[in-house]
């Protein structure tokens, strides 16, 4: 099965969306199998992070936000406002397909961990991921 | 077939585990097919490195720590550690799941490649990770 | 079904290759499924990237050439040359594998996006990509 979600963002920052995920897996009737995400995007990403405490997503976001400024004055790639050259650079940084297998119906995540899609642009309304669910 | 494995780590560092994923693709029978592993954890990570020289695996860890060092004065998420919130850093920048390709029965590694748990912090014991293998 | 491909690079740099795996998935017949690629090398890597506008890879790069220099006194892994310590940072922090749900016969990659080997050294003649087509 393969699957378009779309996730709403509108602004840079974490987005969990672990839930659309595991809904997509009860609707496919999967027991065990393994469930593959893409995001259609290379301006946000993809990434398994803590769900439980909101520093911990707030102090990455500000982390890699000050490893990839805006206005470096090495890019070139300008044209497309400030923000769209560090959203590629952390797109590269982080992950574009993440894999996550299935057992007894439900994605194999650990006790913490949730499954975001990462704006790293100002003004995105919404991204789209494709989802493959497969034995 | 989803098994879950665990990896021991005790300290900071890079922890090759590909034969314990070698085992379990000869234990599944699997001639053709692909392999796929996620941790279970956002405080550890998975990479693909060479498996020949210490000396890359050390430079890398060293590397890593210094990009991301301890008592950043950006952190507000401490409460959990000093090196709590670098082990969420590092997860990001790393691998949370990656997949190989089975033939004849064997991962398609490269000669140099082994599969690696990296362990973030300095005294988790040990690392789940969910292994997925399917044709 | 698991074939190895084989990209030239021969330079540091990105190299689009979106047309030989979309052959491979032509050639498998596969209309909905999964499409899985590992690079079998430790000093080059795979991203998916924008594949209109040269100079955002030309950023990319340089970005992260800057970040990750030669000739840095960290370095204890040296006698395969100034570039390689450098390739396996690099190769780290971006993907070893990545996957790509297929839908219709063709990858589902978002209107821009491209798959790219990511060459590291400076003398890397090609490379090896292992590549699974599965449903």
């Amino acid at each position: 099965m393969v699957e378009i979600l779309t996730v709403s963002t509108g602004r840079q920052g974490l987005f969990e969306f672990t839930a659309q995920v595991q809904a997509l897996v009860d609707r496919s009737g999967t027991e065990e199998g393994l469930c593959t995400l893409l995001i259609q995007h290379t301006s946000a990403s993809l990434t398994i992070q803590e769900n439980a405490d909101p520093s911990a997503q707030h102090d990455l976001e500000r982390w890699l936000a000050r490893l990839v400024p805006e206005n470096d004055s090495l890019y070139t790639h300008t044209f497309e406002g400030a923000d769209d050259m560090p959203a590629h650079i952390k797109s590269a940084l982080t992950s574009t397909s993440l894999s996550i297998p299935i057992k007894s119906g439900r994605l194999c995540l650990g006790t913490w961990q949730g499954v975001f899609c990462w704006e790293h642009r100002h003004h995105a309304s919404s991204r789209k991921i494709a989802v493959h669910i497969g034995r």
